[in-house]
């Protein structure tokens, strides 16, 4: 029996891994995993589980690693108290290479937390979302980091859990055209930082996802509702 | 200033390279992580807190993790409800490649931790206790894990954390010797994956003590005790 891990947040890229997998791998057996990890909201939580159900996994959870915001405490302000999400326009030169929206190793944490799920449960592959487009700044969303880390877990004598990010090359237009063939419905789907009703439209998620909408010549049907 | 986050568990290892760094590096500010992570028993957190304010530590912190177990489940002796730790005379030749006190995953979990730790703070070293006698199961306590990691974290573009490892090509007799050179007291370090009031003497981390202080030629004092 096929097995595999997802780590679902809830958002574009993720969803979408998760239907194409579900689609392309007739029979396989799903599991989700999100995190709430301290971040200012928990919407896309919701739509992870939404779209779990959607997808038929077997077992979502989503784990309370809310410790992890005091552990990073002012490291991002994603986590921090008190901080805003700045607007995509307000960054500067400098801050892209790593925006204040980096939240730090957070991907590695997450990744080895899934791994640790994975392996526990004779599972052996952990599909990560991460894109192209994520690189702006995320260093811990290159097709380089993940090859490195299956470097990492390819020691494990007995077993190696395999990280597969087959987005890692693809814009995030690319990803929402490959989810509308399958059916995503991106109306439960959650991008934005700010966790208001509304997406804000400004903050850099916001951008880039209005970006991957256009590319994808489509309207986001969360902005259309 | 130099700084160094250290992994500490209140075992010998991770407490020897404690004092180890705050004797050689004279000035040098601390910061230590504990983890809760749903062992058996958190007797060697005590030891732990008992050593860091020993060394000077500036910021000891242990983090609840117990969210771990749940994620591994029955993964792990360590973690598993209802199950005992096993005598390692009662460990088969099969098993001894990734005994049942393996805990799928910890070590890059904590590891991940720390470095998000010690990125948050402006720390750029993280300092782990593991030693080659850890080897004879543990993936993730030899050299090329460490190297691994290091290799991943490389590709971080502001921060890159650096694991050391200094005691990776040390048997643990080794160690040992190192710290009564410079006056550890192994009398508030505990080893025993069991948590009764004295150490078991049976399991395997109990026989590896016990090995490393003959080795090093003097008598444990948590057994004189």
């Amino acid at each position: 029996m096929r097995k595999a891990v997802i780590l679902l947040s809830g958002g574009i890229d993720s969803s979408t891994l998760l239907h194409m997998i579900s689609a392309r791998e007739v029979g396989v057996e799903l599991y989700a995993l999100s995190f709430q990890y301290g971040q200012k909201h928990s919407r896309e939580l919701r739509m992870a589980a939404w779209q779990a159900e959607a997808a038929g996994v077997c077992d979502h959870q989503i784990m309370d690693i809310s410790f992890f915001s005091d552990l990073v405490g002012q490291g991002s302000v994603l986590t921090a108290i008190g901080s805003s999400v700045p607007d995509l326009a307000d960054l500067t030169e400098k801050e892209l290479d790593q925006p204040p929206t980096y939240v730090p190793n957070r991907n590695m944490m997450l990744l080895s937390l899934a791994a640790a799920f994975a392996e526990s449960r004779g599972v052996q592959r952990v599909c990560y979302g991460a894109q192209a487009q994520d690189q702006y700044g995320y260093w811990d969303c290159t097709e380089a980091f993940v090859e490195r880390m299956n470097t990492v877990f390819s020691l494990n004598r007995r077993d190696p859990i395999q990280v597969e990010a087959p987005f890692v090359g693809c814009s995030k237009a690319d990803v929402v055209k490959i989810g509308l063939e399958i059916g995503v419905d991106y109306a439960h789907t959650w991008t934005c930082y700010r966790g208001d009703a509304k997406p804000c439209l400004a903050c850099p998620s916001c951008v880039e996802r209005a970006d991957a909408f256009r590319g994808a010549g489509i309207k986001d049907p969360l902005v259309e509702v």
